[in-house]
């Protein structure tokens, strides 16, 4: 044990950097995550808005290191492991529990539909099992409209049992409030640490029990929504929500991922920044243009944008 | 150009053996590829049914090392390449095609969900222009309910028109007769071989002009499906067609992958056939019991279970 670092607060599944020809742009990589930990956003790197599906584990690996050997602080790190096949998420969790992240966010093996339960606790205590680090923390990914595959509270309530500290909480990406709720009455009192897994619901996450959420519009709005999050006991925080809400409605409208590269584009004179993989594509010409008036419209400013191209 | 090998016929996602500690196991692999070649049935190994998306890159590549130092005949071989990071689907591509395997079968990128067709057509062109050899032959996989993927007519027309002889097929396992017939009529008559995704389609599809079928329960059921492929024009096709459904259906009442698995445990003796990996897990004792039960009553019988022991 050499850390008792609890993440908390705003994470962002920080959006990977590609050049033209596709491969991950490590410097740009390490200057937004730097961006991003100088506005108070923790880094959870690999997540589905980083496009950490379409990397290789070689790719995901490697710039783990890149960001470990440009100093960035290992405890703000929660990478996202979780892949189809079992030994990919051990190598990577592996990597991560070494590296001293204080965290990794776990998606559960999402290309067979259909699953039991029994088989997503055996693919998590595989995973635990193997790994066999007393330092491991997952938190567990329910993103059931990508995954496809959900993680029910029966399998939440299982694990706790039976790795108690080392499920340490979830992102709740369903969209389903209802959900959330859920979880935070039933194991955010046992230590199991609830993040929303967008801003819209980080006031009503804060006001449950909950620790914060874990957003892709972090990449691009990061100061707002921290501050949300230092303020939600204060008057007007409603207001504060509802201005998050506002921001995050303009990259919701259109393909999530193209748009927030793309407004990085814009604010940074950088074209390179709006490059994604396959099978995702940029904006067109008419995204762009309602993406930045829609951004005029509510006030959109990227601070400090030139650390960032 | 080394090989004008056209796969037709009957081709089986070969079932991937493991061990108790969820090691796949190369022997028992080999042994099952040479049954089932000795039967006529074709290696689409690495397949849906192969759980091919719960091993690594790695795996998969030493696997089919295996077989060919095995002295599998490579333009028997039509493995599954396609993976959801395309410098993995790249990969193993180019390993499968200096191997000499007459074809790869490919899913699309399958985590992002409502991709466009652009974007598949990108991803898909990306990998036969990195994998940049002649000798390639992409057979797309076409199979929503599991990679919630679908590939359109549109993208398999585009895709055509671009890459005339290297997209050389496709794998229907939609489910949906229709689709099936639309890309006969479409694609079929311009050199796309179309292959149904089960035998259940396999005389229809045969009549269409189709070129035979890559099917789950050739895993288990090898010669009657052969035979059917081999008596299609004869009279009493109709009643080969309806046996095979009758024991298909068995297998499909269960988890299909365990249950195919749990046949040859029975067959064989051998235990260790029943193993997969998480999320899947093995079929319970009245799961077991109800299919065997069925398959007696179908007259079930898996010929020469001596040599898959």
């Amino acid at each position: 044990m050499t850390s008792t670092y609890r993440p908390q607060g705003v994470y962002s599944p920080v959006l990977t950097p590609f050049n033209a020809d596709l491969t991950p742009a490590p410097d740009r990589f390490v200057r937004h995550c730097r961006w991003l930990l100088d506005q108070g956003v923790g880094l959870a790197v690999f997540g589905t808005n980083s496009e950490a599906n379409s990397l290789t584990v070689a790719e995901k690996s490697g710039l783990l290191d890149t960001l470990l050997e440009a100093g960035v602080p290992p405890e703000r790190l929660m990478p996202g492991t979780g892949a189809c096949a079992l030994p990919d998420t051990v190598e990577l969790t592996r990597h991560a529990v070494k590296a001293g992240c204080s965290g990794v966010l776990m998606l559960p093996p999402f290309y067979y539909k259909g699953v039991s339960d029994e088989g997503l606790y055996r693919a998590f205590a595989t995973v635990i099992d193997q790994v066999a680090d007393s330092r491991l923390r997952v938190y567990l990914y329910h993103i059931p409209p990508m995954s496809q595959v959900p993680i029910s509270l029966a399998l939440i309530d299982r694990l706790l049992k039976a790795y108690p500290g080392i499920v340490a909480g979830v992102k709740d990406s369903s969209g389903d409030w209802s959900n959330t709720a859920a979880m935070l009455e039933r194991f955010q009192p046992q230590g199991f640490d609830v993040f929303a897994g967008s801003e819209n619901f980080l006031l009503a996450n804060l006001r449950g029990g909950g620790v914060g959420c874990i957003t892709a519009t972090g990449n691009v709005n990061p100061g707002p929504i921290v501050n949300l999050y230092q303020r939600w006991q204060e008057p007007g925080a409603d207001e504060l929500q509802k201005g998050l809400d506002a921001t995050r409605a303009v990259f919701a409208k259109l393909p999530m991922i193209p748009a927030m590269k793309a407004a990085i584009a814009w604010k940074t004179g950088r074209n390179e920044w709006a490059t994604v993989r396959p099978p995702l594509i940029e904006l067109n010409g008419d995204q762009r243009t309602q993406l930045q008036q829609q951004l005029d419209g509510v006030g959109f400013v990227l601070p400090k944008a030139d650390l960032l191209a």
